[in-house]
């Protein structure tokens, strides 16, 4: 692209303790090369923000306030739950998407989220070159689940499996202290609703000298089975922690616990796994228990961020403009792990025709034979995402995070209403 | 006491982020003055090491261990929830007690913990002068629940609200990031069973522009303004947070959720607040949720403690010390606030009959008039105690904690059997 044209980025789905740190990376590195690049528009909350050109002037924002980003967590720009499936079902959003670029002279399109924005992506690419208005559409990957594929891991990820390993860590000291007399099993439920990447990290106080109980998505739960594993920890230890994956469930595909609704992308909203095993321990066992949901505190959690994770949602964020700069279109920018320890990476490129609606799980090789615990492989892949601190700045006592202006670009279009 | 004598010290009740920072203020001040204490025995697991002479000889750990319990969760030596009634109900248990120090030679007694602690301290000093064998007991506050009076506030609170406070504002930038389609309002639910004091921190994101509905055990729980509080904050700000206290209760007493479990102390065993609360929203309003229970998490939370507190939790275990040194009896040092900003303080002494077993609730001036938030004056009371960070080490990605090694000294008298 030889002239210069506007970008436009936008935030997807869940959002994490680090996808403000890419979108730090996209917006800095677009104003390092404003020959080539004009504007940063947000989209407010998300691709809603593009349909209904409810734009955001990142220009407005000064350099102080962008490199805030880098330290605050969740989406800056606002985020949405909203899939574009098939060019044919969704016609009328990928061509108002088009539009909408087009009014705003956007050539560069930098969607940051995981599998179904992966897939978006790629079909604006395809579209746009369709109607004869091209634009280079970018994936910046971003998910805690860690289930995309061709990248070694996912931004997101590495936060909340060193808030989950160090939370696991802390609670089960805890119940080490109480177990003689009160609380013998401790229960930590964490996200993954298909991917049990989340629940591994759990796994990583093994070597800290805790009985710990890993439920993954991966593999089936069997209540018997489970009993008796935790029944031997505590016998042996004198209390055990079990860290549960929202994902949990049983052969049938039901899961421990659902709630009942869904979210708009039809995916069951779950929660309360927790809860539910707890009081399976203590009808089997008697033990007493406590139990915690971590939830949205998990993946908000950029206290406690893990440097190595902060690093590379950048790094992905500045890589994700480079590669437009250098013409590329319907790609991805991944992290190819080249080793464990020390750790060491290259920022590679994937075509996003491999990664869209892909879904990585745990290699069978990462769980224990028992299906309990993480193997050795699994740490050796685990331990370097979660390595490093990266503090955020505190004011009277509480993290510095950035709220930035969001000043709306002027319309230019006819409204269009989301169906 | 003109003779030297060895120590004994216990921890007792939930365990906190800090107490092992009073047992390091202890041990590390009895060491400085060997011409006067020799040994400092732990219970293992509390008061229950005492009277089963389960005692632990700290001599044995290293001056570089009992320094890193300043920076360990949980309780070294174990705790316990076992409460000593009255002298005429447990008299077997407190002249066993009084036999065990005599045998080992005890003139000392640190007890860490709360009201009932405080009690028990008590007792133990009127009964040791009734039998002769006089020991100077001396109560180190500490409880999450900030519940005892006198001291301005508790070691161990300062840390919670801090945990509390940082993850109502990330969890709450998360749930303004995914409003728009998603999650409206996030419920956190947080200890408290009679005391609002830490639901009370998550109150402190008011003044970060977050709109926060505050649970207190205090205000009897009124669902119908409850749900027109939360429609409003929705309807003004697109999204609301609401931290629930586990004693947030109905007017005839009910709690939102009790499990129907008690604790050895005959405590209803309370969770699951936060879920009962959050489908209140969704039956009303239709919104969709998230909730998170922290349990375990916010009390044990080391890696994002209170500078303050950790301070203050090693100062009055040092203090405790020299209290005992100064020839005090039946006393527990405080925390005597001198002023709020600059924050300034004084450590004090009060006497254990003025502070076993009395609560000390919220003030109505520090909740606001419609009973869900919290007022001016509660700020800063509350700013101060959450100042200030202060981080472990961090090894391969994970916190450095102790693990003591917790060598049992001899036993000298006939196994006792605990009823």
């Amino acid at each position: 692209m030889a002239t210069r044209k506007n970008a436009f980025y936008a935030q997807s789905g869940g959002v994490t303790a680090v996808i403000n740190a890419s979108a730090c990376g996209v917006i800095q590195t677009a104003r390092a090369h404003s020959d080539k690049i004009g504007k940063v528009y947000a989209g407010r909350n998300g691709i809603i923000g593009a349909l209904t050109e409810d734009l955001i002037d990142t220009s407005r924002e000064s350099a102080a306030a962008i490199e805030l980003l880098r330290s605050t967590p969740s989406g800056a720009f606002g985020s949405c739950r909203f899939k574009l499936k098939s060019l044919e079902a969704n016609q009328r959003e990928y061509e108002r998407l088009i539009e909408v670029f087009r009014a705003h002279d956007i050539g560069y399109f930098f969607y940051n989220g995981g599998g179904d924005s992966a897939d978006t992506c790629y079909k604006v690419s395809q579209l746009a070159q369709g109607m004869g208005y091209p634009i280079q559409a970018i994936h910046v990957p971003k998910t805690v689940d860690n289930d995309l594929p061709i990248t070694d891991c996912c931004p997101g990820f590495g936060s909340v499996a060193k808030y989950v390993a160090v939370s696991t860590l802390e609670a089960s000291f805890d119940v080490r202290s109480m177990a003689k007399t009160s609380t013998k099993v401790f229960v930590l439920e964490v996200m993954g609703r298909h991917a049990g990447w989340i629940a591994a990290a759990g796994g990583l106080v093994q070597d800290h000298g805790i009985p710990v109980v890993v439920l993954f998505p991966e593999i089936e739960f069997d209540p018997a089975k489970f009993i008796a594993r935790v029944d031997a920890l505590v016998k042996t230890h004198g209390y055990c922690t079990v860290v549960v994956s929202e994902g949990c469930h049983y052969p049938d595909g039901k899961f421990l616990a659902e709630q009942g609704t869904r979210d708009a992308f039809g995916h069951a909203q779950l929660g309360g796994a927790a809860p539910v095993v707890a009081n399976m321990v203590k009808q089997a066992l008697g033990h007493k228990f406590h139990w915690a949901v971590a939830d949205y505190l998990q993946r908000s959690a950029r206290h406690i961020a893990s440097k190595t994770d902060v690093k590379q949602a950048y790094e992905l964020g500045k890589a994700a403009v480079q590669m437009a700069l250098k013409g590329h279109n319907a790609v991805m920018p991944t992290i190819d792990r080249v080793s464990d320890a020390p750790y060491k990476y290259k920022i590679g490129m994937a075509p996003l025709a491999k990664v869209a609606n892909a879904e990585k799980f745990m290699p069978r090789s990462f769980i224990t034979a028992d299906g309990f615990g993480i193997t050795d492989a699994c740490k050796r892949y685990l331990l370097p995402l979660i390595q490093g601190e990266d503090y955020p700045k505190y004011r009277n006592g509480l993290p510095v995070y950035a709220t930035l202006k969001n000043v709306a670009v002027a319309r230019k279009l006819a409204p269009f209403e989301l169906k």
